[in-house]
């Protein structure tokens, strides 16, 4: 496997090296809260808007209960050749995806603590380069961060219904090299692509790791996680530096 | 009818005065041009896609033509409370604005000047406040524009297959008051409700003139026309100041 | 312009001539009223049908509410060659009519005299040669009207909801001509295509006009504006005629 | 069972009386036949539209054939209360019925003389009062042979593609009564309905006879089908009457 | 026609004989019974599951009644070439096989004794060579009743809501032969196809025959049905033979 | 965590140890091989069809290939509750875990050995209690390795297209102990789920691991990828008993 410091990659980069991330916050107005994340040129706008609501099966929840749901969409412009708007029903992959933000970020509320309330992230993907759903959650955090914040201000809720920050990363082998935070060309040629969710302070929500075409070894298997490790560390600290620097967001961010 | 000077709307504009309108060329790169345009909290991204073929039914046409397609959608948080996903079929409206913006765009294009080619205007709205649709036509034009500039620069097509500007605005009456360019809290309130898409030297391509549970005069509809006018003039020169000063460019704003 | 009293159309007609009209009532038993409406070769069946309950959304509405809305379909016989059936979910063109329809009927309506009831119009074209929607429009109104003159006859609501008779017709601009009233032939050669919705005291309630693959002079738009009122006052005039001679429908036609 | 002559139906008829039957041949002009059937209350129209391709499972048949389809529809005016329009598909009851129809027709019809054509028969119902399924076959098959002889004398076939003709008829049990052509009244209290296709030469195409959370024996089968027989001989010459009195509609209704 | 004893057909059976027949109950444990009938090459499972209400439009029916419905659908590699899973709506053939199904089911069951309960017989086709609707039938009589007998016994009902036992098979003509149970390689060439559902003491629920593109006398008819009612008493054997010996299923079986 | 050799667990297994594990080759006939396996109370019917084509997408690859696919669904009495069948689209879950199953069968296939052939792998669960996705890919995996050594068998292809043998576990975590192959007792209420896909000689084709509305850290992961390839290689001893003893299937399964 490659030295992760050589800075080998077709972008400049090292191996162990992130795209240039953004979160800029407060981007559109009419959602409780809204997060525009780039990461390289992928560009993913993660909205939270709150209903008054939960789904029907949770009504009767004893004790009262609310839920953390998404949705992702790439929209035709996103990539080049033009994607095909999904209107007949969203695809296998959509699928996936908004069922893997939504799990994640159920992962570390205490939906207890948001009795009620149903806060949808909508990650629409502006522009595609690789790694739009690791993007969409790690921005999707920062937005549900914000929202949950701004219910507790309000008065709608009385504490923080979520325990700890989230953020996700790419990372693969191409060849010999393990790699981290892949854009479409690499993606494209990746033969082991790995998806990791984790929490500010180090522990695995979702490993999901698929051989192209192709197998991979228990070495290879570590050393893609201990590279996701390293670049969640960077992404943590990213999202912390875009939210208001007040003690309800700074707890999210504490380590074990 | 009120004088259209006045000071005396909700948000201190005057009757005939539009909103603050940006125009943002390339917000995203993977499309061949994309235009965030911006009114007020209104705000639409269009992408211009090329693709290199037409749709069937236009194969065989002689001479060889291209054309020139419009979607519309609108991400889940550019409202509140949240506008639901269209998934099982775009929704009667959203067809309405579709068929609407693709008609527009292709009454000031030559289409045999774009053999072969067809280019798909996607406009996505990422807040919605009043005006949407016809905020999504002077966006669009801009990146149709753009798109089929670089496609004569790199000599894709000969030379420019549109023949003149284009830009669409809303007007409106509220009792008494005849009045340009309604958001959201003017229009839910309206008796009549016009949308007006006009060339840049002053000829129409659309009028839709609505009265909303309500009926209008003779009178009242050439006061509304006269407004759209007005507000046209002025979108069409912020078209222009937007794309780049080249006479490719410049010839789509000659007045007759 | 051409004179409008040339009799210079393929079909011997003059430019503000009408095709032949006939408003048959009751043509059906099982709805609460039905017309067959006939323009030239234009064939539809519109029924009034009632329920007894209104939308959803509407339940709740102080003081209480009726409903007026519209479904439009065409037979697959109607066209030659045969037109494909809307299995798979109404297209863009049959959503607009339909929204157009019931938007034009309920201008004329006071829902606050129908509390509780829902009228659906169903136009189902049996014959398209152009003209459909205000073939449908004006048919529809008349069947609207017997429908509520029959629920008053029989106590079910106390007055008539119905402020003043509505009509529609189309025009266009065929090379220097302005014509009322086209067949397929003219309308698929037209530059310009205008419908026109008015009531019989001749106030706007729609006017759409649309260049097709063209523009449009402030000119050619009066001068359709005028054709269109003059055949509006001849539809009228039919519509009254098919009516019952009864003081409950003669109001609906008085003029301001 | 009750002697077919005793006139104690509700309307008036006798147990093996048909209602009063009228067959209108081209009630529209724009497919190739058209047939405005009604019995009773019951009305449907019958278009048949020729269309010069085959489906493509048969494109590569040897020899050559053509093919004859059904569809069937109810326009939400034929009932009371209101028919909803299947948009979203055509539900099992229509979609039962159109299979039934095609496979009729289908039965008396020489598909390799009609090579390359589809010729579609469009049943809409424009006002339902039971036996919808067999009016709809009974019409459908005068515009289909209506259809056919126009398509031989303008030379676009060489012959002929009907060996005979073909209608069909319900009948029903109730209590001890069996009973001929059932109109809804009727229909919704039997406890059994069969309806039978057959040939004017009386041979059978379909039976299909149902037990309405009922059952029946040996004997009310057989006369159904005795009651059956005799409502088809009538229909037939209804049939006969309405096409032209010529050599080749006169053919298809000679006996064996 | 032939000898019904000629042992003539392509897989050595006389024209009135079976194909062997197994009826294995409980293949499966989760609904509360299950049937794997096996006709020749035909396999279908079919399965009882309860549901402690009813559908909404019989929820106020006084007094209370039950509801019995079914589903069909054939797994992929039931049938060589592949069938293609029907994910986008049951087709026209599988609604119609489940109607008739449910029908038959219902046609001997005594709903009001069901009282707020449905149950939902599924007949999954594992392996399909002909007659899969009429194995669907006889083995979902059998789940059926030994369902009910199990409410039954712990008291979830009172008294068996069956009157008496159904079965169903197929029969056809090929060229002069009427023969009894047709595989696919028989019924793929047959003339006429009847499908007769039958009660276990004789009497007809259902009689479907089907001329493809052919017709048939009434001799053929009568003989038909001689033979499908020999069949179905060897069927109806089975069943009972399939049951527990126990007095509540023996009921079902007594001759009239 | 739990020693793995305690016979805690509800239904007596120790903590790495698999339910019984039967698989049955050639269940039915219809397609070219087909696989019933049963973990504990989960049966699962694998079927693989061939298809003598390709997906569009690929007809044109230069050198030609083969597909392999899978689909994936339960039949309604797989489960009490009754499972409702997904006629509208497949849900999120199911399309996950067709994609699942069929990356993981791509991945140890060549699919340059299979040119001009589609393998279909439906994956019909019968019974599901816990495990569906890995039970369907271990079977699958059977029947594939059929399928393509009968068509090695009578020349269809020239060689085996598959590398090696391939099967699956899942594994989790419940409270402090880490535990082998969860039923459905045990997976709803599993802190950790984990579901591992491994080569028969122990590489990874696809690790997903997932927190359940919580969280797990490194030793939990390494912890569950051990009891896994435990697991995994007791599968794979089954999978090589149940095919025929041959060299062609014996390769697959040769340790590296």
């Amino acid at each position: 496997m490659g030295t992760p410091t050589d800075k080998t990659r077709f972008d400049g980069r090292a191996a162990d090296e992130l795209r240039p991330v953004t979160i800029e916050t407060d981007f559109t107005e009419a959602p409780e809260a809204s997060v525009l994340i780039t990461m390289g040129k992928t560009r993913v706008l993660c909205s939270a808007s709150v209903e008054d609501s939960v789904p029907r099966w949770m009504r009767d929840a004893e004790p009262a209960k609310g839920w953390v749901t998404a949705e992702y969409s790439m929209i035709p412009g996103a990539t080049a050749p033009r994607f095909r708007r999904e209107r007949r029903g969203a695809g296998g992959r959509t699928r996936e995806i908004e069922r893997l933000v939504g799990r994640s970020l159920r992962a570390v509320c205490d939906l207890e603590k948001l009795p009620g309330h149903t806060i949808w992230l909508d990650c629409d993907v502006l522009q595609a380069d690789g790694g739009t759903r690791t993007a969409a959650i790690t921005g999707a955090f920062v937005a549900l961060a914000l929202a949950c914040g701004r219910l507790v201000e309000r008065g709608a809720i009385a504490e923080m219904p979520i325990r700890q920050s989230l953020a996700a990363i790419s990372c693969g082998v191409i060849g010999e090299q393990v790699l981290l935070d892949l854009p479409y060309e690499e993606d494209s040629k990746a033969d082991v692509d790995m998806n990791v969710v984790m929490t500010g302070d180090g522990r695995f929500v979702e490993v999901q790791g698929t051989g192209e075409e192709s197998t991979y070894s228990h070495a290879e298997l570590l050393a893609m996680l201990e590279l996701a490790g390293k670049g969640i560390a960077e992404l943590s600290a990213a999202q912390q530096a875009a939210l208001p620097q007040e003690p309800i967001y700074a707890k999210l961010f504490k380590k074990a």
